[in-house]
C-alpha cells in the first residue's frame, strides 16, 4: 500500500508540475519526467541535471559594493537523453504517437517508490486506425550512478504496424527561462557548448563544455530494438545525435535506451569512463537493473520508512518525500542536496542550510554513512569558507556561503543572503548531532574538530564582549522578513553551542589522543587561551528574555516594532515578499518563518518551558509561514509543547506540500527541506526524539486521528524500532548493546524490548499535557 | 583679486580633472572643458549635458524584489559642440595644432568667475616653422540659456600661414564608460540616436532621440571666420556635421562658433526654437554676449560673494565653489542641482538631498527667486513621490526618491538609497526655511502647505505610537555606514519638525485665508483630527538621550555595537566602503558622515548644549568623513560649540576639495554639496546664522588666522551686509525696514547699521568660549 503515486491526467497545464513529481534520480543524475514522445513545449520544463555540475554566471548589480560576489553558480541543464519519438504508419500518412492527437484509449503515469522506477502506459489509436499499447519505463540506477535506463514496451492491437523510433541525445540545451521574465537573458541560460560529438557502432557520444567554469559533461547513449528485422539509421545534426529504428510491429517488442553520464568534476577521461560503464551494464536487461534497484531500495526503506497506520494520504506523502530526498542526495562527498534536489532549477540548484537543519537529521539517524558524505561535502568547501570570512573583513574563522554549489558565495542580495551567518553554526550543529548519534570519533579527528574550531573562530571575530555579555551584531537570522539585526536569538544560541562544542571536542581529543591533538593544535594554531575565550564567549552569550512577555525577543529591537496588520491584509497579498518592498516588511513584527521557535526546537535546554511556550504563542500569531521551511518546525515545536492538535494541523500542511502543489511552484522543483520536515515531524515532533550529550530522549505522543506509527533509527551502532500506539510506546532494540534512554525525561533501560504502557491515549483525547 | 583660476599644465593625466574644474555652464547646459583642438582621448571625458535630460536605463539585479525600481535615469552626454581642429600648412606637410606636437612656446588656461567665461592661450610653433598665437574663449550664456559660444582668436607670428579650421557638431555620443569597469556595458552608455540632421546656409542642425525615455535634443551650430577670403565646405558623415573653413592667416583673425541647444522637456518645436534663438543672438558679437554675462554675474556676486580678507587660497576656493554652483543650478522649475552639477557624469546626474541641505540655504538667503525655482522642482515631482509611497506599501503620504532626475526612484541598493526616508523631511525643512526667510505666504499657498502635509502624512504611516512615544522603524539616516535602523535620531527630529510645521501652516492658513484653507482642506482631504495626530506624533516623537554618555544615540542600537578599530586600519583602507563589505561596516560604530551632528546643526533647539557638545565629541571620534558631505558639517557644528580651531581646520579641508582634487575623483565631476558647505561654513558656521520662527540669529566668530570676513544676505525683503573683524561685528541694513535680530542670543534692534564691539578677538586667541 502507498508505494506508488499515479496520475492519468493529460492536462498540459499539469505537465511541468508532473515533471517534478515524477522525476527520477540517484543523487548523481536527476531527470525530470518529460514526455519521451513529445518535443519540448512551453508547458514543459525540460531538465537533466548532474548534482553539483554548474557554470559561473556573472551577477549584474545596479550598484556593486565591496565583497559582493562577481559570479553566481548555476546548476546546469545538461545533455537531454529523454526524447524517443514514435512514428506510426508510413509515407505521408504516418502519424506521431502523442497524447494530443489520435485517440487516447487509456493513459496512466506512475512512480514506484519501492521499485525505484517510473512508468507511463498509453493505449493509443491513430487516426489511420493503427492501435497499440505502449509502456515507457525509466530509472536512474542507484547502484550504477552513471546510468539512466529507459525501456519501451510496444504491444500491437491491430496488425502489422509500421513503426519508426527516433531517439535523440540532445546537446542543444539551455537552462529554463521564463519568457515572461525579461530579466533572465540568454546569456544566463545558454551555458553549455558542444566540444565533441560522434556516432560509432550505434552508440552516440557527446561532450559539452561550460562557458566559464570550464567543466565538461559527456553522455553516451545506445538504442536497442529487440526485434528481428530492424533498420537502424544514425546521424548528427546541430548538436543533436539521432538514432532511427524502423520496423514492422507484429508482436510485443521491447526497446531499450541506455544513457550514461559523466563529468569532469568526478572523472578525468569521460569517454573512457562512459565506455567502461556501458560495458559493465551491457549484459543486464532493464529487468536486471530494476531488480538491483529494488534491492537497494528495500535496504533504504528498511532503515528509513515511517508507517502511519490507515492514513493512506499521509503514508503516500511520507514515502514520496523520503524517496525524492534519496533521489536528490549527493553520496560522493563532493555534492549535497539542493533546495529543489535534482528535480528542477529553482534556486539555481544551490545548497543552503536546508541540508543541515531539515535533511541531515534523517541520514544521521537512519543512515550515518550517507550523513557522513554530506558532512564531508561541507568539509571540502572549508577553504572557500575561510576565504569568504577573509573577504568579509574577518581576521579568522570560516563563513560558509548562504547559497553555493562548489563553495563560493552565490547570494546577490546580502541582507537575506550572506548576512545569514547562522549557516556556519547550523553546519557545526549538524556535526555535533552526527557525533552524538554515532560516537564517530575518527570522523571528528578527520574533519569535525577542525570544522568546529574554524566556525567557532568566526563567532569570536563577528561578536564582541561588553561588560556582561558576548554579543553578535549586524547579521540576519533564519527569518528573512527581518534583516541585519543585532543579537538574533537563534544565531546567538546556535553560536553558543558552536563555541562550547569547539572547546569540548578539543578537550576530548587532548584527553584521549594526545598525538592527534598535538597535530591539530599545531596545524590550526589553537592555543588554550583561545579555547578559554570560546568558553567565555559561550558562557557570556547574550540570550535575553523579555521580562514582561517572558519570551525570547527575536533580536534587540524586534519587539519594539509595530505588529503587521494581518487583519487588513487580504489573502492574495501572501506571500508578503511578492507584494511588499523588503523595507516595508522589515518595519513590522512579522516572520516569514520559524526563527526563535526553531531555536527552541534545536536548543530546548537553553530556556524554561514557560519561555518556550510563551514564545511559541507569541511568534505563531505573527508568522504567516511564507517560507516552506516554517510549518514543519511549528508542528514539531507544537508537539514539544503538547499542542497536539496544532502539531497535527501543521503536519498536514507540510506533508503534502508538493504532492498537492500547495504553493503553486512545484513545477520549478520539489521543496526538499519541507520534505525532510515530514520525517522529522514524526520522529522529532510526535515521538519527541532528541539527541543530547546525555543520551537519547523521547516524548512520544500520538495524534488523536491516528492509531499507530512506527519507524526505525540507528543510534551509536544500534538499531531501534519504535512503535507508538494509542496505548503503548514500544522500543525494540533490533541490534546492538543495551542502552539507557529517557522517555518523558524518565530513564528507561533498554535491553531487548521495552513496552511502556502509558496514559498517552487519554492525554491525546482531551488534548492536555501527558505525564507518565 | 581671486576672480580667476589658472593653469599652464599640459600634463595629459590632469586633463579629465581640468575638464571638470574649467567646465562652463548656465544651469541649463553644461560643457566640460575639453580641448577644442584635440579629438577625445582616454585621458579625457567628453561631456555636454542638459540639466534634467535623461534616458531610462534598465537596472540589472541578481535577485530582484518587490518594489525595486526597474529603470534608472541617467543624465545623458548630448551633442558635442566643442571640436574645432586647426590645421596649419598645406598638402602633405600640413600639421595639426596640438599641445602634443610642434613647439608650445607658451600655454595658459583660465576660468574667470567674474566675467563668466573660460579661455586658453597657446603660443605655438609648428615643425614646419609656422608660428602663431591662439586664444580659445568659451561661455555658456546665463541670459541666453540655449547658447554656447566659442571664440577663437588667431594671431600670426610668421607670415601667410595656410589655415584650415574643421569644426564639428557631433551626434555620435555615448556616456562615459570606464574601460576597466566591465559592469558598465555599451547598452548603458549608448542611449542617443540620430533622428534628423541637415546642413543649410552654413548652419548645421542635428536632432537626437533617446532609446527609452523618447526625449529629443537638438543643436544648431554655425561657424564664422571673420576674414575676407575664406572658403567654406560643409558636409555630414556618420552622425557628425562638419564645417571646414580654409584661408591664409595674414593678420589677427577672429572665428566665432555659436551652438544652440534645445530639448523636448522644455520645447515643442526644437528646430523653430533654435532658429529663433540663433536669430536673436545673431547681431551680437562674443564681446557683446560676454558683457551681458558680466552684468549678470555682477548682480550675482553682489548678492552672494563672501570676502575673506588676505587669504587668497580660500577666497579663490569660495568664489570657485559659488560660481560652479551657479553654473549648475537649474533655474526653470523643472530641473535642480545634480550631485556633480553639470560638470560630469558622476552619480548619473541624479538629484539628492544635497540640494536641500547643502545648497538651497545659499539661494534662500541670497536669491530667494532662484530658491523658489528649486522648491518648485520638488513640487513638480510630488505626484511621483506619492506614487512611490504607495509602491512602498504606504497608505498615504509622499516619499521622495533618494536619487532621481524626473521624479522616479533611481536607487538600486535600497539600504543606502530608498531607505533614506529623511529626504522627505529634508525637503520639508527647505520649504520651512524658505518660508521663515521670506514670509512668502503666496508660495506656501501655492505649493508649500501641500508639500508639508503630504510629507507629514508619510511619517504618520511609517511611524507608530507606542504607549509613550512615536517611533520610526526600518529606515536609514544620513550615515550610510549604518543602514536600516530604528529611530535614527536625525530622521526622527527632522520628521518632528515636518509634522509640527504641517500643523502650523494649516493653522496659519485657516486663520488668515479661510477661502484658501477651505480649498486646500477639501482638495487634500485634511481633517482636524489628522492635524491633531500630526501634533501628537510631533510631541511624542522619540528622541532619546543616552543617560550615561549624555548624547543622542544615532539609533536604537548604535551604541551597543563595538567601535571600529581605527588604530589598526591603515590609511589605504579609506574610504572604508571601497575596502569592506557593507555588513562588516554596519557591525561597528563608525560613521561615513555627519548624522546626529547634522541633526544638531539643523535643529539646535531640540537638545541642550551639553548633549550637543558630548554628541559632537563622541561622533567626531568615530567619523572618518568618507563622504564629502561631512567635513563642512563638522566645521559648522564645531563653530556652534566654539571649537574654533577645529571649525577652521574642517573648513580648510572642505573648501578646496575640488580645486586640490583631495578625493582624487573630481574628474568625474565637482562635489556640489561640499561646495555649498563652503558658503554655509562662513554664514552658518563662523557667523552662526540661524533662521528660526522667532527670527534671525547670529553667533559670530572669527578664526584667529583671519582679519575679516564679509557677506550679504536677504531676509524678509531686506538686504543685510555683514562684516566681521577681529574687533567688531557689523550688520548694515542696506535695504528694507528695521528688524530685531539676535546676536549671541541677545536682542539687537537693527535700524540702519549696528556695530557691535565684542570680546571676540580675545575669545579667539585663547580658543575658549566667547560671550558678549
Amino acid at each position: 500500500m502507498s508505494w506508488s503515486i499515479y496520475t492519468n491526467s493529460t492536462d498540459r497545464k499539469q505537465l511541468a508540475l508532473e515533471e517534478s513529481l515524477y522525476f527520477t534520480g540517484n543523487g548523481y543524475i536527476g531527470i525530470r519526467g518529460n514526455l519521451e514522445e513529445e518535443n519540448a513545449s512551453s508547458d514543459s520544463i525540460v531538465g537533466t541535471y548532474i548534482n553539483g555540475f554548474y557554470d559561473d554566471v556573472p551577477i549584474p548589480y545596479g550598484e556593486k559594493m565591496h565583497g559582493f560576489p562577481d559570479y553566481q553558480q548555476k546548476l546546469l541543464n545538461v545533455i537531454d537523453p529523454q526524447s524517443i519519438v514514435i512514428w506510426v504508419g508510413t509515407g505521408e500518412d504516418r502519424e506521431k504517437l502523442s497524447l494530443l492527437t489520435g485517440k487516447v484509449v487509456d493513459y496512466k503515469r506512475a512512480l514506484h517508490m519501492d521499485k525505484g522506477f517510473s512508468e507511463r502506459y498509453i493505449h493509443w489509436r491513430s487516426k489511420q486506425g493503427h492501435e497499440l499499447k505502449i509502456t515507457f519505463k525509466r530509472l536512474a540506477s542507484f547502484k550504477r550512478k552513471n546510468l539512466f535506463f529507459q525501456q519501451i514496451f510496444l504491444c500491437p492491437v491491430t496488425k502489422n504496424i509500421p513503426i519508426q523510433i527516433i531517439s535523440s541525445l540532445n546537446g542543444n540545451v539551455t537552462n529554463y527561462t521564463n519568457p515572461n521574465d525579461p530579466r533572465v537573458g540568454n546569456d544566463a541560460s545558454k551555458r553549455l557548448f558542444v566540444k565533441h560529438m560522434k556516432q560509432q557502432n550505434g552508440q552516440s557520444y557527446i561532450e559539452l563544455q561550460t562557458k566559464v567554469s570550464e567543466l565538461s559533461v559527456a553522455a553516451l547513449s545506445e538504442l536497442k530494438v529487440h526485434h528481428d528485422h530492424v533498420t537502424y539509421n544514425h546521424f548528427m545534426q546541430n548538436g543533436e545525435l539521432i538514432s532511427k529504428a524502423t520496423f514492422v510491429l507484429k508482436e510485443k517488442t521491447t526497446i531499450g535506451k541506455r544513457t550514461f553520464f559523466a563529468d569532469t568534476l568526478r572523472y578525468t577521461n569521460l569517454e573512457q569512463t562512459l565506455g567502461l560503464a556501458r560495458e559493465e551494464a551491457s549484459v543486464f536487461s532493464f529487468f536486471d537493473i530494476q531488480t538491483e534497484q529494488q534491492d537497494y531500495l528495500a535496504s533504504f526503506w528498511k532503515k528509513t520508512d515511517i508507517i502511519i497506520e490507515k492514513d493512506h494520504s499521509l503514508q503516500e506523502a511520507i514515502r514520496f518525500n523520503l524517496f525524492h530526498i534519496l533521489q536528490s542526495t549527493g553520496q560522493d562527498g563532493r555534492s549535497n542536496i539542493a533546495a529543489k534536489g535534482l528535480s528542477g532549477e529553482g534556486y539555481e540548484g544551490h545548497y543552503f542550510w536546508d541540508t543541515e537543519i531539515y535533511l541531515l537529521p534523517i541520514y544521521t539517524m537512519t543512515n550515518p554513512e550517507m550523513a557522513k558524505k554530506l558532512l564531508f561535502y561541507r568539509y571540502s568547501i572549508l577553504p572557500q569558507a575561510k576565504q569568504r570570512a577573509y573577504e568579509m573583513g574577518h581576521s579568522q574563522g570560516a563563513l560558509f556561503p548562504w547559497r553555493t554549489i562548489s563553495g563560493t558565495e552565490c547570494s546577490s542580495f546580502f541582507p537575506a543572503g550572506t548576512a545569514q551567518y547562522h549557516i556556519s553554526a547550523d553546519i557545526a550543529h549538524s556535526y555535533i548531532q552526527y557525533y552524538l548519534a554515532t560516537d564517530d570519533v575518527e570522523f571528528m579527528k578527520q574533519a569535525g574538530a577542525e570544522m568546529l574550531v574554524e566556525t567557532a573562530r568566526l563567532w569570536m571575530d563577528v561578536g564582541h564582549f561588553t561588560k556582561n555579555s558576548f554579543r553578535i551584531d549586524a547579521i540576519t537570522g533564519p527569518d528573512e522578513y527581518t534583516c541585519i539585526v543585532n543579537n538574533n536569538y537563534y544565531t546567538n544560541v546556535m553560536a553558543k553551542q558552536n563555541l562550547r562544542w569547539a572547546v569540548k571536542i578539543c578537550t576530548f581529543l587532548q584527553e584521549t589522543d594526545t598525538e592527534c591533538w598535538g597535530k591539530l593544535k599545531s596545524r590550526l594554531n589553537i592555543s588554550y587561551k583561545e579555547l578559554d575565550c570560546f568558553e567565555k564567549a559561550a558562557q557570556k552569550m547574550y540570550l535575553p528574555v523579555d521580562e514582561k512577555l517572558k519570551i525570547n525577543p527575536q533580536d534587540d529591537t524586534f519587539l519594539q516594532k509595530a505588529k503587521w496588520d494581518f487583519k487588513h491584509t487580504s489573502k492574495d497579498k501572501y506571500p508578503l515578499l511578492l507584494h511588499y518592498h523588503p523595507l516595508t516588511i522589515y518595519r513590522y513584527q512579522v516572520c516569514k518563518q520559524a526563527d526563535t521557535v526553531l531555536a527552541h526546537l534545536l536548543q530546548e535546554d537553553e530556556q524554561s518551558e514557560v519561555v518556550m511556550k510563551n514564545s511559541y504563542d507569541y511568534y505563531e500569531r505573527i508568522t504567516p509561514h511564507d517560507s516552506s521551511l516554517s510549518t514543519c518546525v511549528f508542528s514539531m515545536m507544537a508537539a514539544r509543547l503538547t499542542y497536539l492538535d496544532k502539531a497535527y494541523d501543521y503536519y498536514l500542511q507540510a506533508a503534502r506540500l508538493d504532492l498537492d502543489d500547495v504553493q503553486g511552484n512545484t513545477k520549478d522543483g520539489l521543496h526538499m527541506a519541507n520534505m525532510g520536515g515530514t520525517w522529522m515531524g514524526i520522529v522529532v515532533g510526535f515521538a519527541g526524539m532528541r539527541i543530547k550529550e546525555s543520551g537519547l530522549y523521547f516524548r512520544p505522543q500520538l495524534p488523536t486521528k491516528w492509531n499507530k506509527y512506527t519507524f526505525s533509527i540507528q543510534y551509536k551502532g544500534r538499531m531501534l524500532h519504535i512503535i507508538m500506539t494509542k496505548k503503548t510506546f514500544t522500543i525494540e532494540l533490533l541490534k546492538g548493546s543495551p542502552l539507557l534512554i529517557h522517555v518523558w525525561d524518565k530513564p528507561v533501560q533498554l535491553i531487548n524490548k521495552e513496552v511502556i504502557t502509558n496514559s498517552v491515549s487519554r492525554g491525546m483525547l482531551n488534548g492536555k499535557s501527558i505525564y507518565f
